[in-house]
């Protein structure tokens, strides 16, 4: 019997899905699981599709053409650190071991520092697309050795999803953590995507009074213009579906409680760390925790009063266009924070990343997928180096276009009392890096007061003190 | 020779100031550095005082009494993983360590519980009032086990700041790192209240055009009112220092990139671990990080437009109130989140904080030392088990009266292009935790949709999945 040029441990929802992908293409897939009964279940499922079933790990790894290549969807942390451990003494100098998880960027450089001691080749690899995705076609964002990335990569573009114009969705991101790095930015920016539209919706509801079915059909023709997005195609879906016990939208039957499963929170902490400004996502991550504690908030309508929102009347055409503009320009911000993340993070890391590139395979399979993602790519072709992404040409033009819209809307949620942290986040932000002073010098002043910290001053390099009392 | 109740190792300026300040209390102290130096420059500028210096390790444990009371004020980290691992031999069983430094309240629930093992007990607190609050009395936040507690409280009760009401600003917080947890909330309280009071800042001088002069004025009577703080007493007292090299207002001639020490990003980091919303300190921390990059700021300046301020006319009496009642009700949001955080630390690492105590022991001592403490204490001490610091009756007046003010001066800010990025994040907190309904339902359905992570009704329980498309 022939080897197989690859195969999948753990037959969860993606890593079966990602199998029957490779199996899509014309390979034979060697399949395992730590219980049976998945495996058993998988063949049973598909009896006519090349999937080499193993029952043991020893069986799985004979099963491979040398140099292996094992994909793990296995489940981050210590199940992903046991299944290395057991795989481990079975493998060969050469092989390769690509997590395809859900794994902490750190985690990967840690393993891929370890197995490299033994030989061992490790890619962490980022896999966007849900489980539909990882059928038809995911973005993936692999990282580690690059001589391994090329022993993987003809496979891992046959699987990938495939762009407007043709170009896989797939690329080397750099060395060890990399690719899991960009995936965990690249959650922390669907995040993002996510509160700008819940925010578009609760202005275009609460202060412009649309109904469900205007909501929904103001998305569908913003998906026709340059906010056409996978998120934005799928809000304008949403409003159109009813609930089949009440007959009401379904929308307003879900309750308005955010969960996340802490990617988000990941790149916000990361941020931190690099001292990279990423206001705009964390807000977004806070906006879900604060939407999770709903008994608290219902409390709270109670005794804590607010502004009234008063109806729109001739404007509510032009403030749905303000609406448009200050979700497109928000949306451009949130990238650019991201972005420039990114760029600290390759400083900081030495990973040399390419964010034409990463822009270029957000383009399809993934869940921020938009065609906006094509003036990122242009930016970076035009200038490898620009600081933010604001300073483009391109972007600068939306800024200078739209910043009046998004100032518009807002001050029209805030004069109304509903809730916009990321909108408002978005021109802070904005405002302040255009800022060639900030009240800074009030900060290093106190600081220089209680705790003799030293300043710098406007006039002349150097630390000072002053004496103040 | 008699031996001494207490002894200090580390005698960098907080160091030595602790000693000099338990020393003026009458009690005689052992004193030790790793480098002789310090020890000898200390006892040669204090000839008079009952220090009492020891030169190795051996020496300084054995001229304590027993249990030895030995408080380390050396570098967080490794190096004060260092000292105590020389010490511990030294050591028997029921001598007290106590942790002065600024560490990470999860080194010090490690420490903690290994030393326990040993049979020692291990206290971390958290000192704040810089180098002056040291040697006059600081704000003292133990935590570790009870019963070593309250060997040292008397000690540490003399030394600690007094309250304007004669009580000292020192109280028990709770077991292993209980104590450096609330220093921790503290700084990023300290991080917020900094943002707000600059931010206040940039709008009366940008927005309502007040030279130093004015500033240095405003600042001063609201400090006799209900803002009555030591950050706003310096800060009124900054605006009338001028720069001797220039003669200009020494604020002015200071550089606006404002540093930062790290403990503001630990406490954003711990309340996205913890899942409680802080996303006021959060933009505090990023706006820090974002002044930073002064270059990039300078460049983008050149690039980026926006709109002109327009000058203010008879109405600036009234918008300067405006601005105080903002940054006040900003404040209080502020420490609304921060104790909310304090709720969700003491629930989850189950160390029963007692919220009232702990704005006590602020009143005095530490940086962030205010008047309105006190009326977190009362809120405290009539419902001990209230959610959110905005549901007092006092505080909700305050929202009540003040919300207008701060909408107005969020709105004037960003129609004149100032970034106001906590007073921003104020409001949209305020107006989301007030929001019985949030726009978080069609995240849900959006991660239903594309994830299939399911949701739940508002009609009844349980988890449900829709057929979207």
């Amino acid at each position: 019997m022939g080897k197989q040029a690859i195969g999948v441990v753990g037959l969860a929802v993606m890593g079966r899905n990602l199998a029957l992908n490779i199996e899509s293409r014309g390979h034979a897939v060697s399949v395992y699981n730590r219980s049976r009964e998945k495996t058993d279940e998988l063949i049973a499922e598909y009896p006519d599709k090349k999937l080499v079933p193993a029952f043991t790990l020893e069986e799985f790894v004979e099963s491979l053409e040398k140099p292996r290549r094992i994909l793990l969807m296995v489940k981050a942390g210590e199940p992903t650190d046991a299944t290395i451990a057991s795989l481990k003494p079975l493998l060969e100098k050469g092989d390769i071991l690509i997590d395809g998880g859900n794994t902490h960027f750190t985690d990967t450089i840690r393993r891929n520092q370890e197995l490299a001691k033994a030989g061992l080749h490790f890619i962490g690899t980022g896999v966007s697309g849900g489980e539909e995705g990882a059928l038809k076609g995911p973005s993936i964002m692999p990282g580690g050795q690059r001589d391994a990335y090329d022993l993987v990569a003809p496979i891992l573009t046959e699987i990938a999803a495939k762009a407007p114009d043709g170009e896989p969705c797939v690329a080397y991101m750099g060395p060890d953590g990399a690719g899991h790095f960009v995936k965990m930015v690249h959650n922390g920016i669907e995040y993002g995507d996510m509160q700008l539209i819940a925010e578009s919706y609760a202005v275009l509801k609460q202060v412009a009074g649309l109904s469900n079915e205007e909501l929904g059909k103001v998305y569908t023709e913003w998906n026709q213009g340059e906010l056409d997005s996978y998120l934005i195609e799928i809000t304008s879906k949403i409003f159109s579906k009813k609930d089949e016990e009440t007959g009401k939208g379904l929308v307003d039957v879900i309750l308005d409680r955010a969960a996340q499963k802490g990617t988000g929170k990941w790149t916000s902490q990361n941020a931190l760390d690099l001292g990279a400004p990423l206001p705009l996502i964390t807000e977004a991550v806070f906006a879900r925790v604060l939407s999770s504690l709903k008994s608290q908030r219902v409390a709270a309508s109670k005794v804590l009063d607010g502004p009234k929102a008063k109806p729109l009347g001739a404007e509510r055409e032009a403030f749905i266009e303000s609406v448009r503009r200050a979700l497109y320009f928000s949306k451009v911000i949130s990238y650019a924070q991201g972005f420039a993340q990114l760029r600290a993070a390759s400083e900081e890391y030495k990973w040399d990343l390419d964010f034409g590139t990463i822009a270029k395979i957000f383009r399809a399979g993934c869940i921020i997928r938009a065609r906006f993602l094509q003036k990122i790519t242009d930016a970076y072709t035009k200038d490898k180096a620009i600081a933010n992404l604001l300073l483009d040409p391109y972007f600068r033009d939306i800024a200078s276009n739209y910043q009046t819209a998004l100032r518009e809307v807002v001050v029209a949620a805030i004069n109304a009392g509903v809730p916009v942290p990321a909108f408002a986040s978005a021109i802070a932000y904005f405002d302040a890096y255009r800022s060639e002073r900030l009240p800074a010098n009030l900060v290093q002043a106190q600081r220089d007061f209680f705790g003799a910290h030293t300043f710098e001053r406007v006039d002349k390099p150097g630390s000072f003190h002053a004496n103040w009392s």
